[in-house]
């Protein structure tokens, strides 16, 4: 028996988002039984992160066990070879019998896209966010700022969410601008339901004016979701990296 | 009457190319299906650039006439609320009467990209050409540079052209590489059939180490299509920008 760790990129645009739906197509659906066909064995992964319905991958986590003899950094090949084309391992590997992505010490980064013009690009159209306000980049920049460090984002929570805390630690936000595109990079240790697009939905009223950088304090302080901006569209959103800290 | 320019980006995926065919969708067909309901007239728009089955565009160019006297600027935003998503018009104007985007001196620019990693990410699969064989950009920039300059590219055209004459001049090619991606930028007066596409196919084989980077002079003074490398995929090929010098 060993443990197999992969590295999982998707595009979400089809699909009920990672975690097994009673009707609906999902990524976690899609891997399990892909691997139980290839290995002959009825396998369950475990996800290092559920994203939603449409948001994308770059480099979710997913660890199974298996008996099969083939070697762990082969099964990517040969997996690869039996999903459909909008879901590919990046990497595979074996790791410690007692490994378990959402119980390891962790930053995971998120990048949220804004195609910020008069019209949108058709071939942006899957994974940016359009939208023809004139959003001033300084004014995200420095009100990200304030949302740095360890906050109660209880205000960035949708309000469906049932968690003993809602205290997180966000580690960065990166903002940066080229041409058209606006590229958010959000990075902590953990984050609460739909936390990023709310970020997001906040900082681009704040880019448009609506309000000053400084108001998030009043967000957070606040502590209740009506007070934060709308939660942005899933298809801006890609979990980016995963970085395992032990 | 008046003569309106569109500059018209599009995703090539679902599309047979620009020019109206018998049978399938093509950028030609819809532009004149929407234009002709909008304005109440039969519109026959003429393209800058036939763009071949699944090429994509940021900025081709296509101009009709109408006698509608809704302002030349506003038939963008009026055409884009009836387009399919997958095309959009990204500025309307009124030009001169006697103005024909193939009759213009310009200097047009496409892009191709090639994501060149161990395996594709399934983001990028609609916009880029993947390849697994590693690829050395030093190679393809040193050969790009032969190929810079009026030539005869008789080798860099599909044998199924029938063209006056196979002399055409390239004023520049930039080769860049971000992480894994690979864009080509191609620059010229004037392309033959599948050119771009053919460049991109030898410059690869050379970016592999199949020739030295010379070997560009032997394929041009061949003028034998057989020399050169392969077609590379049209989904990799976007028409990125047109400059018009007069």
């Amino acid at each position: 028996m060993k443990r197999v760790k992969l590295v999982v990129a998707y595009d979400g645009t089809n699909y009920c988002g990672w975690q097994i739906q009673p009707n609906g197509i999902t990524i976690e659906s899609e891997l399990n039984k892909h691997l139980s066909e290839l290995l002959g064995e009825d396998i369950k992964v475990i996800g290092a992160s559920r994203t939603d319905s449409g948001v994308h991958a770059l480099g979710n986590i997913a660890v199974f066990d298996t008996n099969a003899r083939i070697p762990a950094e082969k099964i990517s090949y040969a997996l690869n070879q039996r999903l459909p084309e909008d879901i590919r391992i990046q990497r595979s590997e074996e790791v410690e019998a007692d490994y378990h992505p959402r119980h390891c010490k962790s930053i995971k980064t998120y990048l949220y896209q804004i195609e910020n013009a008069e019209f949108p690009l058709p071939t942006n159209r899957f994974y940016s966010h359009f939208t023809y306000n004139i959003l001033t980049i300084e004014k995200m920049q420095e009100a990200a700022g304030y949302l740095v460090g360890e906050h109660d984002f209880k205000s960035f929570c949708s309000t469906s969410t049932d968690v003993e805390t809602t205290v997180r630690t966000i580690t960065d936000i990166r903002i940066e601008k080229q041409g058209n595109r606006i590229s958010i990079y959000v990075s902590g240790t953990g984050f609460l339901y739909n936390m990023v697009r709310i970020i997001v939905g906040t900082l681009m009223e704040i880019g448009q004016g609506k309000y000053e950088p400084a108001h998030i304090k009043d967000i957070l302080n606040a502590k209740d979701r009506a007070f934060a901006g709308p939660t942005a569209p899933a298809k801006g959103l890609t979990l980016y990296h995963y970085e395992f800290l032990e």
